[in-house]
Order: C-alpha cells, then structure tokens, then sequence
C-alpha cells in the first residue's frame, strides 16, 4: 500500500488492559453497515490489541433481555435508541452495548469505540450517548476527470484519472476514513463542471459509479455529484438550458430517471451556477429559484436532493467602482428568495460573504433566511490559508463561525443553531468542507492538515467539541498518548491559525496573495483586478468602508450586529479593516496604532512560526521519522514563506506610508 | 491558401507606365537563388503588371558589352560588382541591369526591384547601389516542438507540430518574406532547449532539416538551431557536460560531424547557457568563454558558427538586497572575457541590460567588448510593447540604439559601427530579431506588427535608413500609395512607440507588468520577486540608484556616458528612473514635477492612442476590410488596455505619494 491510513493507522498497545472485551462481539442484523461497523471492531482488536474478536451473530429477535448477555461487546440495534445516526455506548457488568436506531449509529459508535482503545482510556464505566447534531456533513471533493484536483495541495485526485472512475482499496479506505468522523456525504467532482464531467450523469460512467456508490454505502456515505446546468445543451443537443423551458425540465426529467436508475444510492447533486463563467439561470433571466426548483423537481422522485452554492457574484467587477461590493452579492442575490426554495433544495453558503479568507465576517445570509434549506460550506482544502504547505489548523476559525449569534431570535441563533436545523425546524441542512485530500501517501500532503479532515467531521457531527479536544483527539489517534507529542501538536495546532493570520493581511481585509494561485503575498496582487477583492491602500489608510457611507454591506446584518460592524469603535478588531477605511494612526484598544500593530503583528507572526517549529523539533525521537522529516521540510518552507509575508507587507505599507516602526527593526 | 502574403500580397497595377522592361529577363547561372531572383521578377511582373515575362538565357561567357544589350531586364553577375550581398541597380537605354558579385545581391536587388514597382517608382533613370552593413541578419524563432511559441503572439509555430518538422509552402512563402527584406539566417527552435528539441542535432530529425535548409538557402537564407548544453548528458547519456571534459569534448565532435553531414547547409546554433535555469558551463565552474569555444572547435570544421547569449543573470536574487543589480550581470560576466572567444564564436547582446523594455540604456558592452565578435539582438515580438495587441512601431527604438554613440573611439564609435564590424574590423557580427511570427493568417497577428518584421530586416540591411522611411515603404508595399493611407499609417506607427512608452512604465524604469505573462499593467508585478527587476517606490520617490552611491551600474559605461549617467542632472530624462532614486517633487527639464509628469504622461498617452484610433477609423474605405476590422478591433483593445495602464499607474502613485494632480483629472 502507498499511502497510510491516517488516524486509522493503528499502533499496537500490547499492555492495554482492557482487551477482554473484545473477545467476542454480538451482533443483530447481517447488513451492509453493520458489517462495516463489526469490520472496524474487529480489525481494531487485531491490529491494536493483536485480538482475533470471535463474531457471535444473535438472531434478530433477541431483545433486551439483559440477563442473558454474556461479556463482550454487543452490537444492538434498538428502534427506542438514538436515532438520526445517533448511538450510545456504555459498559455494564463487563459488557460494552453499543445502540442504536440505526445501523448508521452502529457504525459511528464502534468507530468510537476504537478511538477511546486508541486513545488508551479506560473503558469500564464507559456512558456515551451522542446524536450528531447535523443532518449533512458533507464532503466536497474538486476533483477533475483528468486526475487533477482544483485547489488541490495533496496529489492528484483518487477518484478519478484519465477521465475514468476508479473505484479500488483507496476508495474503500477513504469511506473508512470519512466515516470513522461522521461524514455521510461526499461530492466527487469539481464543483466547476466541464467537459467529460458533464458525462458522470450519462450512462457511459453507471457501471463504475454505481461500484463507488455502493462503497460508500457501506460506510453510511452517500455519493453526489456535481452537474452542469448547461447539460440539455451540452448532452441533450438542445438550443436552451431555459429552466422553465418544458423541453429543458423533460429533459432533466429523463436524465434524471436514468441517472437514479443507474446509480441508485445517489443522493442528489450540488450545482454552481452563475459563478465565474459557470452556466446558470441568470442567462436566461431567471432566479436561481426557478433554476434550482427546477432541478429540484427532476429528481425528487428518488429522494434526490439539489445543493445550491450561494457563492454568486459579479466576477468582472471595475476596481475603480467603489459602490459595487462582492461581499453583498450571495445576499442581494438570495435573499429576496428566502422560502420560494422546494424542500428538497438546500442553499449551500460560505462562510464569509467573500472566498474562505484567513478571517472574515460571518455571511448575513445566515439568520436572514429563515424559510430555506442552509448548509454552511468551509473549506478545508487551505487555498488561502496556506495550502498545505503551512500548518493551519482551522477548527477554530469553524468554531467562531458556528459560534456567531446571527441575532435572529433571542436564543438559539448561532449559525450552529441554524445549520442542525434546529432554529428554523428544518431537516435538509448541515455542513460542507471542500475537501483537502489527494494521492500523497499521507492524503493531505501537510501530515498535519490531516486535523483539518478529521477535524472537521467531528466538529459536524458534534459542535460543541472544543477545538482543542478535536486537536487532542486527532492528536492521540494519529501519534498516539505520549504526552510530550500530544501537548506539542496540539499547541502547534492552536496556534497555527493565529500565527497565519498575524503574518498575511490584516484585520479581515483578505486577499493580498499572488494572483491565480492564490499562494504567498502580493499586496496589490488582486487590488486593480476584476474580482471585486479590494483593501483600498493609500499613503493615510488601508481599508473597505462597508458602513452606510460605503457600500451598506455592514446593514445587510440583523441588530445589533449591524450596528455593531456599522462603527469603527464598535467593530470586532479582527474584522476592521473589513468593514472601515482606517487611518494609520487611528488607535486600537491595544493601544498601538493601526501600522504598528500591523508592523508587530507580522514580526509576531514570524516569531510564532520559529516557535512552531522549536516544538516540532523536540519531537524528533517521538513521532516517525519519515513523517518528522516530511512536516520539518514544510515547516522550513513556512517560516521562509512567513518572512516573505513579513518583509513584502511591511515593507508595502512603510513605504506607503512613510511611518516608522517604532522599535526600529529593519524594514525594506 | 490560409494566409496573406503580407507585403508581398502585390497588388494589379493596371496603369503602371513602364511595364515594358518586364517583357524580357536575361539571366545568367542557374543557381538555386538567381533561379529565386528570376522567379520573384517573374511573379512581380505577372501579379502586378500582367506580363508573362519571357526568360533568356545567356552563356556565362557573355560579359559586359552593352552593345549586345536588348530591352529588358539584366540579371548579372559580376565579379568586380557589389560583394557580400550587396547589388547595383541601374536603368541605362532601356534596359535594367542588376548587378552583384554574388547571386544573393541579384536575389536582394530583384525584391528590390518589384518594391520599386509595387511603390510606383519610375524605373527609368533608376540608379541604386546597396551593400548590406551588417554581415548576419537573422531571425530567432523561440518556437517549441509541440508548436507552442513561447513569447508568440501570432498562432502556433509553422516550422513544428507534435514535435515533427514542417516543411511546405508556408515554410518557401516565409524564406521569400525574409530574404525580401534580406535576412540570411534563421534559428527556428527556441532558445530554451528541452527535451525533444534536444533531439533537434540528431539524425531523427534529419530528413527534414535538410529539407528545410534547402528551401532557406535558395533564398540565401542559412538554417541555424538553438542547442542544448546539456546534450551529452540527455542524447548522449554521459555524466557530464563539462567542457573542459575530453569526453564531453570528443562527444560534441562526432555529433557535430554528424548533424553538419546530416544537415549540409547549416550554419551553425545559438546558444543560451547558465540562463534561468538553462544548463551551462558554470555549473562546472567554467568560464562562458569555455563552453563557447568547446563547442567552437566542434563546429569549425564544417564551417559553423556558435552565437552565445551573453543574457546570463542570477534570477534567484532576493529583493531586499539593494546591491546586487541585474543591469550589470552581462558586464560583469562578459566583459572579463573579451578576447577569449574564437573567430567563430559572436556573443549575441540584448540591446539593454535589462529585458526588452519600452526604454533602457544601451548595454554597456558595446563598445567595452573590442575583441569579440557581436550581434546586437533586439525582439520584434513584442513582449514588453504590447503583445501585437498594441499597436507598436518599434524601428524608432532600434535606429535609437544603432546611433548610440558608446564612445569607444572618437568616430564611427555607435552601435551600429561595432555590430557591421567596421568599428574593430570583425566579420562575424551583425544583428538579431527574436520573431514576430506565427501561423496566423496575417503572419504577426496584429496586421501593424508586420512593419516590425519587415523593418528589422530593412534596418538591419541598411541600418541608415530612417524609420520614417522604412514606415512609408512597407506601407505602400502593404496597401499601395494611396497618399491619405500612407499618410495615416506612417502616422500611427510613428506615434505608436512613443504612445505606449507614455501609457506604460515611466522614465526607463521598465516592467511593472503583470508576472509570468508580461501584459497589462501590474506596477508592483515584480517589485518583490526574485528577478531583479524593482523601482524601488516609496511614499517619497521612485528609481533605482545606480550610481556610484547605489550598483554602480553607470560607471560601467565609457566616459562621457559614464558621467552623464552618473549625474540625475546630466542624465537623459528618458532613462532618469534607471538610474536614479528621484523624489516626486524633482522638476525635470519640462518644468514639471516627476510627478505631474507621470499623471500628464499617462493621460496623454490615452489621448495618443485614441488619435491613433482616429487616424485609422479615415481609412475605412482605403484599406481592406478584413485588415480594417481585424485592426480596428485591436485597437480598441489597446485603448482599454491603455486606460488600465493610465489609471493604475496614476492610482497606484497618486495613493502613494497623496500629491494631487494639477489638473484635477481622476485619479482613483
């Protein structure tokens, strides 16, 4: 095998002292799932605890009758236990019961099960009983047919090569992987459908996807694809891709049929249109309602669902304009539609108004839309946050995000509120990461980026985790208990977010990265182009002013937070330079002027990634060599890159504005 | 046929008065060019005049008794006439006689000829004497084997595709083009050798090189490739590709006894070393005159010539170091060696020190280098003017450099003495065009750009021809003598140099254009990059010191250059960036600040190119309309092109300096 399993590489523990348990493992029900979930207890006895579990399969009738259990593991499915994927796991008389309503929850609790042996603790007294929280928690892959991966820092995709499907061990190891977090859904193709991709409908891919479909099953994941609106053109031979065209809805009515036919566990589709020269209802002056209804309708006879990327907006914007602003667009354009959505449509939005920066505000369309299906989209693939490259541990920034009172009701309005469903009473909704794995042995090329994969799904399947026990999970599963090694990565993970946004832009104003491949800095990279990603520098300030006297986007927000963002005094500091013009010397409640705190920040930011790799280094005898060497190699390059940052934005915003550092360290 | 014949597509000319000359052609020899020579006569007098010239043939012993003499044309060798290329042309009773010491002259004077006719001249009374100055005049195609060309900006290439060898009419009708304005020698394959074109000296290609040789030297036009310096290691699977190595020596030797038998007719290569990332002698820490002369010795036998770049710099240069100056690399290589290089050996120099710019200082080592043999190489396709998007007439600048005078000697010191030779009494030197060509049916893309083409070749011919001149010529050889046309177009391609050096970067600074590409405005595109190419801005100035106080670079100039160029004072304004840090506020000679120059400039140019636009809009019905149309269309891309130039340039000063525009104009 090439490549590792990740979290799921087991390390034997020869003098765990619990192994009893899984001499033998009862188990109900012979389907595909269970078999999975009994698959996973299994290989995990034998390879961390060199156990051969004995399966005992009791017949399906056998109820609850507590006395006549023997010791072991049983796995129960019980029509009054949690539900929704939910389980409980609990320890009782030298028996571990894992319940569940479903076989879904069978799975996740055995997977449970395996992390806390992983994780060395003790299992007797064991109670757990955990519901994930989000319906969705979906995976976006933007894998291409040609093997290559847009926004891809980890090889090349294993779904697809030469435009063909594969489907093999990978695939099966990659459900393994998603699942062992939670993920139920993966999307694996580029969002941006083109060419052979638009053919993953036909028939011509139904052998091979209807293979990987029924992997993913297995493991409680249910495949999706991405469409290309344009297909009745493109496939169909027709002159309109017109959502209301009746030959364009009997022509996805068809295909639709077809499709589910050959694919039969697909669980619906996710469409980018109208964006960035996608196709999409706009062409036809039609509301992305009508273009989403539409879709929605072909395939609601199968259960299908269509995820609708809000990420709309004018992408050939005039940098002289400095009334139109990209970060009101997903709003201006959905807004307006709240509830003219079908049921089984969901709108999937980023989190920020603008593209996954290091840090910006929470979208307004989250608790504006009350009435619409939401999946909150994050990327975990770092395009802008250092792609993989740098370490950037992004649970927390997802933490903020899910954490944001949305001010759409009194309690209950954090967008985690909104996502589970549970603030508007809606069952269509939950999660989505672009996706940050590859052909790299180690899937996410950075072996520490794999916390982001993990981290993610957990953080799906239960928000509440802390970002800090997702790190000291991911932690101890990947490396193992030593304490030196988990205190170290996970400081190094805690850190790793703050110290990227401390040495790349400022305050929330995004951007300043090298055109198209959006990696290390050029602070005028994006400022006289077309994409509507401005920071507004001159020789007195820096800065959007996004309040009523600019571009009103501050009140596209519900009270108070528009207040709140609407003055400079009142806006989060992280977030000023998104919202205000500022002038240099305007002060910050740090008490440091704006340019000092940008001169500091930067060298701070530095200074962190020396300390990042000071913590590395102790861990030279403590974790793998190969992957040691492998994460020094890319923190060296990091620390290269972080002066880069450093010295490029001092040295642009010194030499425009003229101000001094105060403490005098050398800038060009 | 899918292409134009650019200033050969001839014209009928109905009323042309003196066709009668054209009823009959003596010729002697029937070598391959004088049959060229006979068959342009015959295919001018056919397409313009309508006559079916009849070909006589005289004995080679018929000499100069004009009293045999008849009516006609009188192709003549003579061995006391013209040599080396040059031709006589004079009309005597009726009879017009061309004669050289050489076929190649009776080829030139025959397309000179025609170009009387075609511009209407009267041949009666004629008398021309023209001796080429500058020995090579070549052409350098960087075109790849897969038929990419790399800086092309007119189609694919039409000498390779998929990686074989074109050969056929386009490959005739283009050695016609070039012999017509007298080039004789041309590099087909682009500088930068990689993997297959490797192959390009080997026998795999050898069938149609030789094939192609042919066709060139029947228009005396001598085939040449670009090598790689590291064939031995990639061909000839040896460790090394040292020069001091006797098996590398040895290696070279019988490849190139076997690639000049392969291919009779070539002239030998061109070579770019120790160049970004280009293979070289200094990766043995051997001198450039080394690896010259190595492989030298391996071509003389058979005759060849090696041209080697003297474009050798350190592109890994960190941007935060002030000291290290690109502008002196060429110098500070080359200059150490001179006199080290063989008779066959001629260092091929970039005409600045820098890349192509709109505007830089002559390089330094015109005139320092005395014992070598030189061709100054400039670039007709236009990668830094424009991209054959923007109309660009760039004869202007070259008869700039020819002129300059590096005072090396009190007299007959300029550029063009050093590169015809004369100066230091050299025979191999010359000057060189990197192509303008592709397979676009009009050959060079934007229709304008082939002024550039055929001026080259002009200039490079009679480099004392101005480029007013030239401009008219290939003007009414393209659309005729229509006075209003003439007349516009010799306008528009006058302005046209001066209009996009006002829109682009100022005062000799050069780049500020977007990375990797080279088009369109990005004024810090490479300000923190590693190719050493910076303006240095700040809040105060901009320039890059290089006097004494900064790299140095003016003291590598001979005196007086080197005192003018010291001195912001004495130092040509045009290039006052070059050489100097200048604050905002200095007042240049106009009486405007460096500031208010740079806002007037840029607008001004805006203005330029909409009277460009203007000019070219009266010639609606006076030119073809395709030709029209396909212009127009550029030009209005230039004019928004243009707009962007002036309002990032002006935003990105105005926003770092905060001095307003006197005149009020907006700046964003």
């Amino acid at each position: 095998m090439d490549y590792s399993l990740a979290w799921l590489s087991y390390r034997r523990l020869p003098f765990y002292e619990e192994k009893e348990y899984f001499q033998k493992l009862y188990v109900q029900g012979e389907d595909g799932i269970t078999s999975s979930a009994v698959y996973e207890i299994c290989r995990g006895a034998e390879e961390i605890l060199g156990i051969r579990t004995e399966i005992v399969r009791l017949p399906v009738s056998v109820g609850n009758e507590k006395s006549e259990v023997k010791e072991g593991i049983y796995l129960f499915l019980d029509s009054n236990g949690p539900s929704g994927g939910g389980y409980r796991i609990f320890e009782e008389k030298g028996v571990i019961w894992i319940t569940a309503a479903e076989p879904e929850g069978l799975l996740y609790g055995s997977f449970e099960l395996i992390r806390q042996v992983q994780r060395e603790r003790t299992l007797k007294g064991l109670e757990l009983l955990r519901i994930p929280e989000n319906p969705l928690r979906m995976l976006n892959h933007w894998d291409n047919l040609d093997g290559s991966i847009e926004r891809g820092y980890s090889g090349k995709s294993f779904f697809f090569r030469d435009n063909e499907v594969l489907v093999g061990k990978r695939t099966e190891d990659y459900a393994r992987l998603a699942a062992s977090v939670g993920i139920n859904g993966v999307v694996i193709n580029n969002v941006n459908v083109t060419e052979r991709a638009t053919k993953l409908i036909t028939c011509e891919y139904a052998i091979s996807l209807k293979r990987m479909g029924e992997v993913f099953s297995k493991y409680g994941i249910r495949l999706y694809l991405s469409l290309n609106f344009a297909a009745p053109i493109e496939l169909g031979g027709l002159a309109t891709a017109d959502p209301e065209a009746m030959e364009v809805r009997e022509w996805w009515q068809a295909q639709m049929k077809e499709t589910f036919r050959n694919i039969p566990s697909l669980g619906g589709f996710l469409v980018k249109a109208d964006s960035e020269g996608r196709p999409g209802p706009f062409t036809y002056d039609r509301t992305q309602a009508q273009g989403a209804n539409m879709l929605a309708e072909a395939v609601k006879p199968y259960g299908g669902i269509i995820i609708w990327r809000c990420f709309v907006y004018n992408c050939t914007q005039d940098w002289r304009d400095q009334k139109t602003d990209r970060a009101r667009s997903a709003y201006d354009y959905f807004m307006p539609l709240d509830g003219d959505f079908h049921e089984n449509v969901i709108l999937q939005i980023k989190n920020g108004p603008m593209d996954f920066q290091v840090r910006e505000p929470v979208s307004p369309l989250f608790g504006a839309l009350s009435k619409t299906n939401q999946i909150l989209e994050v990327q975990i693939a770092q395009e802008y946050t250092g792609q993989q490259k740098h370490v950037c541990y992004l649970i927390p920034q997802f933490k903020e995000i899910l954490g944001f009172h949305t001010r759409c009701r009194e309690e209950g309005d954090t967008v985690a509120d909104i996502i589970s469903g549970r603030c508007f009473s809606r069952r269509n909704c939950g999660m989505a990461a672009v996706a940050n794995t590859g052909s790299d042995s180690n899937w996410t090329g950075h072996d520490l980026a794999a916390a982001n994969w993990y981290g993610f799904g957990r953080l799906a399947f239960e928000p509440s985790l802390s970002a800090e026990d997702i790190a000291r999970e991911w932690c101890e599963c990947t490396f193992g208990t030593n304490a030196q090694v988990v205190h170290a990565v996970c400081k190094i993970l805690m850190m790793s977010w703050p110290a990227y946004e401390k040495y790349t832009s400022p305050l929330g104003i995004g951007w300043m990265v090298n055109p198209n491949n959006h990696y290390g800095p050029s602070v005028d990279g994006y400022e006289y182009d077309r994409w509507g990603t401005y920071h507004r520098a001159d020789h007195l300030g820096i800065g959007v002013e996004r309040g009523k006297a600019g571009t009103g986007f501050a009140q596209t927000y519900l009270e108070p937070n528009a207040s709140i963002y609407e003055e400079a005094e009142t806006c989060p500091e992280e977030l000023l330079l998104f919202f205000h013009y500022i002038p240099y010397t305007y002060m910050l409640k740090s008490g440091k002027t704006l340019i000092q705190h940008i001169y500091d920040s930067h060298f701070e930011g530095v200074e962190d990634v020396e300390k990042i790799i000071g913590l590395w280094e102790g861990l030279r005898e403590l974790v793998p060599g190969e992957i040691f060497d492998r994460v020094k190699l890319r923190m060296e390059h990091q620390l290269e890159s972080s002066l880069e940052w450093r010295d490029q934005i001092n040295s642009y915003f010194y030499r425009k504005s003229f101000i001094a550092d105060e403490k005098g360290r050398t800038i060009y």
